[in-house]
């Protein structure tokens, strides 16, 4: 006999990042207690990802369309390129409304230890479109491996002669000095800059 | 044109208790990734919950077959019987391993504010089904309508000649003095036992 349906579904569940099996339990109860047609809509939208998103053959980000619709906008500013290390970093930087460029999703980080070098990662696809580029923007992820992909791509982005910078490090906006970190604020404090 | 897959999977998911748009964002991402394989096991698992899952005729928890497991086992002590708002309370209670008794799921709390009356609850199931029992254990949840119903429901039962209990308020274990509430901390040395 197959293991009963909740079950079957709480087990699901928590095999997603971040969802343990407390709050498994709940969302399968969740589950339970809505509409059929809300239910439907879930499951649907799970296929869905799967059968029809893609990666932009140009930016590597998510797309339903290729290629994305950062990539065929003729608004954007060709000349500045931001390099994330995945798709889904790209949407907060969006929403801040304060880059028009265009983008360029890694689909990882440089990691030794996970056996992740520049042939796993899409750096050769970035080489091959420099052209017109004046500055990178590398926004990497502040940790280590982070670090040494911005260390690594600044190398080879240098030697192209684009200009290369760095988002900076700093005290989170609305956070208390009290509650940051040393390395927080022993970067936020060699960033200072005068007023 | 309907929205993107990835926003509709965004969107669905952030519909979900406890789900905010960036774990739902997260949570999608992680879904582009998986296995197709994976990701319909999934969907599967939100539809079959729906379409298998039933409430148990005789204690109102959630079950595959009525009546429920706990219910048709015959090693189960039938004079204990434990009464919980939600089915999934019960399976925290299983996992202590500390009660042979049966339960019985209110599917829900007394609550003017929300219009929930004793009618809209299994109250009168419960009543209809206390022969045996000698003992009610009153899991309510520790909050204002918890308490509410857990009063309700001992008045009720204690006319039956039901004997009731309450599960005791105290300090969690592997908890700290310095952590606790006020409100629980003079609970539990108003709960006090000797050594």
């Amino acid at each position: 006999m197959a293991a009963d349906p909740l079950s079957s579904l709480v087990e699901e569940l928590a095999r997603l990042p971040g969802i343990g099996p407390k709050t498994a339990r709940r969302l399968a109860h969740h589950l339970l207690r809505v509409d059929r047609a809300r239910a439907e809509a879930l499951a649907k939208a799970v296929i869905d990802v799967k059968d029809r998103m893609i990666h932009c053959s140009t930016c590597h980000q998510i797309t339903a369309v290729d290629p994305c619709s950062i990539c065929s906008d003729p608004e954007r500013d060709q000349s500045k390129l931001c390099v994330v290390e995945e798709p889904f970093n790209i949407e907060p930087i969006e929403r801040t409304g304060e880059f028009q460029g265009i983008y360029h999703a890694l689909l990882g980080s440089l990691s030794p230890q996970r056996g992740v070098g520049p042939d796993e990662l899409t750096v050769a696809s970035l080489l091959d479109r420099l052209d017109g580029v004046e500055e990178a923007i590398l926004a990497m992820n502040p940790n280590v491996e982070g670090e040494a992909t911005a260390l690594y791509l600044a190398g080879l982005l240098g030697k192209r002669g684009v200009r290369v910078t760095r988002l900076a490090f700093g005290l989170p906006v609305g956070g208390d000095i009290d509650y940051a970190d040393q390395v927080t604020l022993a970067r936020s404090l060699a960033g200072r800059r005068s007023l």
